[in-house]
């Protein structure tokens, strides 16, 4: 990506990195606590989450699931969400579009990238990207979020 | 959709219901046991998922989540591909696109409806809609599935 | 689709099959003119557009080309839009996924349904689906289109 | 996206710039003639092309239509395939998803980059990003091609 669209930059309510990790396990034990998902980065419309995979995040075949992906991909993008607003609190996942392009072997944590590429006042859009912690890209994703009414 | 397109209608090793079922709780234990979602149908290229959500299944709203429905679509599509061949057992998700249209409560069931409208050699697509025991449309989903190599 | 979400019936300001086929060619020449698109069914939610194939809408192969049903089905969800409500006049494709399940062969025509799933004050969802004239499968598109602010 | 997953690099049948554009033209007239698009990039893996707008390729309002811009990606998409194997040129559109960002005005050209991101057997993914000529990002598509049989 170019840098005109690298990322939105947060605005006066963005929240800080500590400030959407204590939310993020508050408001949404069910997937930060019960996976214990990290927030290790956020910032200015990026966000990076890690997941350190255990069995209930496994397909037949010691590979990580596809439901484990496509919920790191939408948590990421909401986190990269807060990281631009606060208001982005009530936002909801309206489309998500995955690419599952590799499978990524149990025994190595999984780093999910999110970077809002439009941050509008009805929708926002944020491209995700999940790698091995080798690099190595695993899926591609497209998420649309309806941003709360004003 | 029309009838000539309803369907792939199942092969000489298209499994049963029961089969299906069977297989579904032995071999995705994380997904189908862990959930318990129960397989309601079936047949010949369509199967219909139910979920009964629980704490796990929500989010803050007591709204079903996002990764629940994902999920749900995920496996209902599985399934879908599974009552026209077992041959689909290593089939794996290469893309899938979710629109969530409404929220659904918590309190009552989800119903999952997926429906195999391409089953070739190399990719299948299924569509899948869930609702509301009501009959109200939660989300449409499409997922392309890779076929194992024959 | 179940009757419950079969589409949303059209309001108190939906537009005729007339009224949308005459704005149709009016205001997007570029697509209904040069394309000689026949607007064939247009009714609460629900519409149909009709495509005779020419020379611009193959591919080597003689296949109808991916472009060609990529505007079929976003052109057909605009006048499923307009066919609930005129507001709909200003609306925009946000988003549009489709998968192509099978080529079709130049020499007939393609028939593109749009179902309009969710009418949304901000964002509404249709389901298409592009058939042959025999009525085999071509395509299908979930598209999603932001209204215009009231 | 990291180092590790920036493109798949050319292969030994990967086509030279010149060899891509000669067989675009060619082969699509209908895409790339009429259009008058110009291939401006294209090595191991990842493709750029430039699209100078007409009245054509306009709507109401004088910003770039989306059946333009879905165009452009599914073309730019092929040529970045092109760029790393000469077989790719069997290989045909299975699923496009894409999210349009922000409306990009008539009168300047539109840069529409791809980046194969997996190049498989059967199935290749290919991102893709337009741009104005300015850098403002436009759309974000992400393209699944089913590869010909080998």
């Amino acid at each position: 990506m170019t840098a005109a669209s690298a990322g939105d930059t947060g605005g006066p309510d963005a929240m800080t990195h500590d400030a959407i990790a204590h939310y993020l396990v508050s408001a949404f034990p069910q997937v930060f606590t019960a996976h214990a998902i990290e927030l290790t980065a956020a910032d200015g419309g990026t966000a990076t989450l890690t997941l350190t995979p255990g069995e209930q995040h496994l397909r037949p075949g010691g590979v990580i699931s596809g439901p484990t992906l496509m919920m790191l991909a939408d948590a990421a993008a909401y986190a990269a969400l807060l990281s631009v607003s606060a208001a982005a609190k009530m936002a909801v996942t309206s489309n998500l579009n995955i690419s599952f392009l590799r499978g990524a072997p149990a025994g190595g944590a999984i780093v999910q990238h999110a970077t809002v590429v439009k941050r509008g006042r009805r929708l926002s859009v944020i491209v995700c990207e999940a790698e091995t912690a080798e690099g190595t890209l695993i899926a591609h994703t497209t998420t649309t979020y309806a941003m709360p009414a004003a």
